[in-house]
């Protein structure tokens, strides 16, 4: 590819995105908060950029996946929008529909267009492009970036032009998928204090009803009781589920499950466990019925 | 087949189980309270019992599939079990495990045994032979109705010999596919009231994340607002939310999802859809935010 994109934030889930888009054969300017996180990018042709506003190229094209809205505001202030002029600022982080709809107008005042494509997949589905990303916004700053999508993930679902769309589907699918995390524990709950393991209560639902990724891959790490191989920490997921409920407060849609979660996630944070990964809600069900998972 | 099996309990799910029982030629001895519903089977050669005592026969087999805790514990009485002797009694119904504990001791008497079979499946996958059958109790009991499970459905798990397991996991799963029914209704609440139509929300989520017979089945009826193919009704499934709840407090498992889903229930029922199918759970989150599904 003959584009250069910038690429802003080097998480979990950034730093395989941009090592694919490397290895596709873009030119890419890397940012990320501590340096040392491009050094891999760096030695395999990636232009190492000196700060966010740095990374944005005039007309070009600039990639972000930060940790929240806070962090994404900061990222595209004035300036950089003004730098990247009549470019597209593909925001990948998920963050509100509000923050989309604000930068949206930001760079728009610079002759820019902002794409929302917050993604689902676990840094492993990241490593393989194997992310399904969730798009909305302007059609031709869609259609510009589609190769970039194409190296980055499986498929692409396109929710039109309203540029918060993807990421209100971005929290709806966060919202499911620890719904189903939720009910599969106090199924399992249930089962355990009933005599009946959950591993096999699990495995029957995980190969039949259930055969899909979210109960497999998180039912298996139910079963193994492995909270400490983080793909998506409690903190990060809380933030999450609190954009789910500020999103449904603003658009009058009560979401009695959500409430709940909010709650198991705070549980666990006030007890030690804000690193965890986002399946040790799991803990919740069980230790209300005073298994020790 | 040369074994008589009778069958009672020719409702949604026991009729097409009955069919194809006598398709794959077994003698069937079947009871119905209604008589007339068994005039399809009795012409395809099947013998009407006059009672649910006179369809089990000594040293034989049984098959029951009734309504409720109160039906079955009213089927299998002590004349019942005395007349079936040292014969199996496969009980498919959704029940609490201790009916079945009840039951179990009840044939035991007269050197009979109980095996709980309950089953998974909307009564297309019962015609389909597609059940997937729980299974637990006796051994050899278990071992003498494998032929009968083979004519039935497309899978067998088999949850050991204390004979409320299977009970159990039939419960567990009931709650899931509610749970997932609530999520769904929530998260495409939510999307409707921010310019994302369920169906192209819920689409995206039943080929990817969550492409599972339960998501992708009632993904469908939420999508087409369709409560009235009626599967399973809404007063059987607030029936096994309520034993759900009891066997969880019988075994000290708190389950507030399931709390909120009888709530759901209660509320439909109040309000005239005692008989719609049991996916119109999703009216509840619709409705509370004004959504007119």
């Amino acid at each position: 590819m003959s584009e250069t994109i910038g690429f802003i934030g080097l998480g979990k889930l950034g730093l395989p995105m941009a090592e694919n888009l490397v290895a596709s054969g873009f030119a890419v300017r890397v940012y990320n908060r501590t340096a040392e996180k491009a050094s891999g990018l760096v030695a395999n042709g990636a232009v190492l950029a000196a700060s966010a506003l740095d990374a944005a190229v005039a007309g070009g094209v600039v990639l972000s996946v930060v940790s929240d809205d806070t962090a994404l505001l900061a990222v595209a202030s004035e300036e950089f929008c003004a730098a990247l002029g009549a470019g597209v600022h593909v925001s990948m982080s998920t963050v509100s529909p509000e923050t989309s709809r604000i930068l949206a107008e930001r760079h728009a005042r610079f002759g820019g267009s902002l794409v929302a494509a917050p993604v689902f997949g676990r840094p492993a589905a990241a490593a393989a492009r194997k992310l399904w990303i969730c798009v909305s916004g302007d059609e031709s700053a869609k259609a510009r970036v589609k190769p970039v999508f194409d190296a980055l993930g499986q498929g692409v679902f396109d929710f039109g032009g309203e540029v918060g769309a993807a990421n209100v589907v971005k929290l709806a699918g966060n919202f499911m998928l620890t719904a189903a995390i939720e009910a599969m524990a106090e199924a399992s709950a249930l089962g355990e204090k009933n005599g009946v393991p959950r591993e096999a209560l699990l495995n029957m639902f995980m190969t039949t009803l259930f055969n899909c990724p979210i109960y497999v891959n998180y039912g298996k790490s139910v079963i193994a009781a492995d909270w400490d191989t983080v793909g998506f920490s409690n903190l990060l997921i809380l933030k999450d589920m609190h954009l789910v409920q500020r999103t449904a407060a603003e658009s009058r849609a009560p979401m009695p499950m959500v409430n709940l979660l909010v709650d198991r996630y705070l549980r666990l944070i006030a007890n030690g466990r804000a690193g965890s990964d986002a399946v040790s809600l799991a803990l919740g069900a069980a230790g209300d019925a005073g298994l020790d998972w």
